[in-house]
This record gives structure tokens, C-alpha cells and sequence, in this order.
């Protein structure tokens, strides 16, 4: 996305900053390995857009934008732990290249360091901006949990699971483009209005990304098409499938998650999905969200050519191959 | 301690208070039932004596005094972990009775939930009781981390030894104490005094627990006399005794860490101390860091009255029977 790019670069140039001291190297290294891994940085860009939206700059936004990253990248280093992931953007996850240890507390560590970003704020706008990211960041761990909790369980319904990823994924969207309106002095109105462009924006994500990761064009998407499907994750798509599908289709559909042969899997249980409409179905549900997202962002009381770059994300964001 | 007992009792009532919500309850109730294990309540009681010190109420920098206590009780969640350690004050640890992956995300829970406690302040005080706040939140991680690097490791130095109990655990009283002071609004000159006063009374307080573990009269001490002996922790005893040792001593410290017969073990190990003078030597360091501690304490511009509270504190902690 050309036009966000120099938010981006600046948000990396932010990060490769002499961020933390030298000792102990065994709490520190870890942290400049783990922020240097790259990633689309979007959370920041949105703190530093809603910055300008609101009139201020993007500089002045810089240290809450960072604050918002750098929190994201502690509950990439603790959820690697307790999912036991080996990889993160193709590197080792923290607890495999050192240590459980190491990374429990770095990322104790990264969590602390993100208060300490957000606080260097004018004053006035601190108790505001603690409050945000505070209530924020405990939804972000509810999330995780209920994440976790939802793979024990068979009985998940589609609302708890737009719930789970509402509090793991979206409002952390949601607060990054609050915490720019914040620093930008906006109204109560505008700021309620820009999290919720962010909340939905990131409902609507999560769900094409279910989406994408069977239907993707297999030429164009990153890794293998149907990986949730060859590890039975009850994405949005299963729970699709399994609250319209007919006592037979659930028994295929148990059949299929015992199947060894993992292309006949992943074919059989698309053509399944097919059968039950569930693409059609979950798409439908995406653009709701999307909706709900683009009339929030309508509402805000700005002038419409100062809302391209936030547009221009979101498109970018939500109109990937499908 | 009954002159403290009010304070302690005031704790403890609010800790009982429900402070979390009912779901996702994995992520609540190891928190609900952590808090509850009881412990001397000793850091948010500082807080609260700091308040009235300067001229405030106890009740006024009770939001602060639980924000110190929750973070504690956040480290020894995760502490706990990392120690692989099986009980807390006679219960099971969080990551024993539920598991590593629910004891790593609500102790980050906690330490977020710590950062809520902290921001109901009046508004001007919010920049300096955060900054407080977080900058010692990360020393505490840096001086565990200095702990488990020094299990590791042949060389440690007395100097870093007392830099690590300083980083681990006196820092943390010296912040309870400062944040009332904050909460008071006290002078720049006495929250720097008050802070000294609580670092070194807690430096001293680690000595002392040092030298108690091996030389406590057994009847007064409530775990078995000699157990960091027996487990061969390098405790400043074990420090002092290598510093001032011939290689003969060195030889026969290093054939007692490998001896079976623990009760054998620790007699031994104690002639050699005594005979080494280390008891004298670490009840030196322990007078030092006290005098300073009182030093701090008396350079605090208020009437010597008002003190008592504290210097019956000091007491209380430095005068455990040896």
C-alpha cells in the first residue's frame, strides 16, 4: 500500500531504535530479535492516521502508536507459548530460540515498556488514554482465553465465536484508532465512532480470513489453502457448516476431520462447505461487519477527503483475493 | 504487629472485595483464589503509612496500596513458573492446580489490572506515580532475571548479589513507600528519602532472611533451619564464605554441596561459616544498610511523632529473632 507506506517506515524506524538497554542481555536481546521480525505494523499506522483524521500529526501520535505495537507484539510472544508455536513470520518463536522463561518474562518486560510508551502524553489526556489501553488490553487476554477454551469445546456457537475474535483481535484495532483520536483531542462522539470503525473493520478481517485460508487463489495466498482444514480448527467456516447442516452432513463432516489423506480432506470438506452455502453465508456475515464499519466511519465529523487514508486501508485490508 | 493490624485488616477487606468478573472464569478464579492465600501484606501497608507520613489519609492512597499488591502478587505468578515451584504459603501454585498457559495469561491480567488500581489518582498526580510505577515493575523483572541467571554461574560477586535483591525485591517497597508520598503530595527531597529508606530496609531484610535460614533458633522458625544450605543456593552467606575462603575451604564447600547427609551437610557447612566469621560479617552488612534505612527515615522533613508507624515497621521486619 503505497500510500501508508511512509507511516510504516516510520514505525520501523521507530522500532530499530535503541529501545532497551544492554543488560540483562537475556531479557533484552529477545525483545530486539522479536520487534525486528517485520509485520505490517497496521495497528500503529491506524494510531498515527486517526492522529491526523482528528487534526493533530502523526509525530505527536508516535509514542502511542508505538505503545499500541509494542503491546501487540508481548501477546505475540506469551500466545506463542501457550500455543506452543514453533514459528512466527518465519523465524522462531521466542520460547523455542531461548527459553518458556525468557519468555514469560521479556514479554512481562514488553507489556511494562508499552506503559511507558502510552505515558508520554500531555498530561490532561493521560488518565483517558491509560483508561483505554488498560480495558483494552484486558478484552485482548479474555480473547486468548476463550480462544483457548473454544478448542476443548464442541458446542461453540457463531455469536461466541464473533465474541472471541471482537475481544482477541478487533479491539485492539478499535483502541489503536481511538488512542490517535485521543491525542488529536477528539469528541467523545468522534472517538466512539473511530473504535468502532476499527472493531468492525477487524470483525470483518478475521472472518475473510477464515475465509481466504480455503478459498484463497492457491497461486496468490502465502501458505497452503484449507491449513485450517487439515487441522480441524473450528474456524467461522466449521461453525457455518455445523449450525445448518443435517445430522448426516455432520457425521461426513466428523468423518473428514479422521481423514489421513489431506488433499481428499480438504477437497471433500469444500465441497461440503459448498453444499451448505457456507462460503456465501460467511461472506455475508463479513459484509455486515464491513458495513457497520464503513457508516462509523461516515458518521465521524470530518471532512470526507480527510478520510481517505483510514478508506484506503480498510480496502486494502479487506479486499484481498479471495 | 497490633499497631499494624489496621492497616493489614484494611487489605485484606478489599482484596476480599470482588474484583473481577465471572467470565472467562480459567482466566478469574486462579486470581480470586491467589489473592486470597493471605502473606503480611507488608508493600500496600508501606503505601498506606507513606500517605498518612506526609498528611494524607490511608484511604486516599488505598487504590495505590493495592495497585503495589497486585503487582506483587503478579510476579509470584509468574515467579512461580519460572521456579517450577509447587506451593505458595502452603498452596498449590497457580501453574500447579491449573496449568503454565492459564498462570502466564492471568498473572498478565494481574499486572494490567495493577496499572488500573494506580490510575484512580487525582489526575496531576498520574504522570509521576506511573512513571514510578512502571520504571520499577521492570527492575523487579531485571533482578529476576538476574536471580535465575546467577544459578548458572560460578562468580557472583558480593556487590551483585545485594544489586539483585536490591533490583528484585527492595525496590518494591521503596516504590510503596514513594507512592504515597506521591498520593500526599509530598516534597521531591522526601520522596526520594522515604524511597531510600524502604530499599534499604528491604536489602537489609534480605540479608537477614539470609542469615536466618541458616541460624534462626529452630523452635521460633517456621520452616526447617538450613534449607538453602541443604538446597546449595547461593544465599550472601555462601558469597561471604567464598570471598574470604583458602583454596582448602573452597575444596571441602564444594565436597559438602555434594553431600548426602543433609543434616551432616548443614552442621558442617555452619562450622565453616562460623569458623570463617560469615555470620559477623553479613550481620555487618545487614547493620549498614539499616543505619541508612534510618538515616533516610530521620532526614524526612515531619515531626519525629509521625514516624513511629514506620520505625515500628522497620522493627517488626529487622528484629526477627536470630
Amino acid at each position: 500500500m503505497e500510500a501508508l507506506q511512509k507511516y510504516t517506515e516510520r514505525i520501523e524506524k521507530e522500532l530499530n531504535k535503541d529501545l532497551f538497554p544492554s543488560q540483562p542481555i537475556e531479557l533484552y536481546e529477545p525483545l530486539r530479535y522479536f520487534l525486528k521480525l517485520g509485520g505490517k505494523r497496521i495497528r500503529p499506522v491506524l494510531t498515527l492516521l486517526a492522529a491526523e483524521l482528528f487534526g493533530s500529526t502523526s509525530e505527536k501520535a508516535l509514542p502511542q502508536a508505538m505503545a499500541i505495537e509494542v503491546f501487540h507484539n508481548f501477546t505475540l510472544i506469551h500466545d506463542d507459548i501457550m500455543d506452543v508455536a514453533p514459528t512466527r513470520r518465519n523465524h522462531p518463536t521466542v520460547h523455542e530460540k531461548w527459553n518458556s522463561n525468557i519468555a514469560i518474562l521479556s514479554g512481562d518486560v514488553l507489556l511494562i515498556k508499552a506503559y511507558q510508551f502510552l505515558a508520554n502524553i500531555d498530561a490532561e489526556k493521560l488518565p483517558e488514554a491509560l483508561h483505554l489501553f488498560s480495558t483494552t488490553s484486558i478484552q485482548v487476554c479474555e480473547g486468548q482465553q476463550m480462544d483457548m477454551n473454544f478448542e476443548e469445546r464442541m458446542d461453540v456457537s457463531i455469536k461466541e465465536y464473533i465474541e472471541m475474535i471482537r475481544l482477541k483481535t478487533s479491539v485492539l484495532l478499535g483502541a489503536a484508532l481511538e488512542m490517535g483520536a485521543i491525542v488529536a483531542g477528539a469528541s467523545k462522539e468522534d472517538r466512539s465512532r473511530i473504535y468502532n470503525f476499527g472493531q468492525y473493520l477487524g470483525i470483518a478481517f478475521q472472518i475473510q480470513d477464515d475465509l481466504l485460508d480455503l478459498y484463497a487463489d492457491p497461486k496468490k495466498f502465502g501458505k497452503m489453502v484449507g491449513g485450517d482444514v487439515a487441522a480441524n480448527k473450528k474456524t467461522i467456516l466449521h461453525l457455518t457448516a455445523v449450525s445448518d447442516a443435517t445430522p448426516q452432513h455432520i457425521e461426513i463432516l466428523k468423518e473428514l476431520q479422521q481423514e489421513d489423506n489431506i488433499s481428499l480432506k480438504i477437497d471433500r470438506t469444500r465441497q461440503l462447505f459448498d453444499h451448505l452455502k457456507v462460503p456465501q453465508k460467511c461472506r455475508e456475515t463479513m459484509l455486515e461487519y464491513q458495513a457497520k464499519a464503513m457508516v462509523a466511519l461516515e458518521e465521524i465529523n470530518v471532512p470526507e477527503q480527510q478520510k481517505q487514508g483510514l478508506i484506503a486501508l480498510a480496502d486494502f485490508l479487506l479486499n484481498r483475493d479471495l
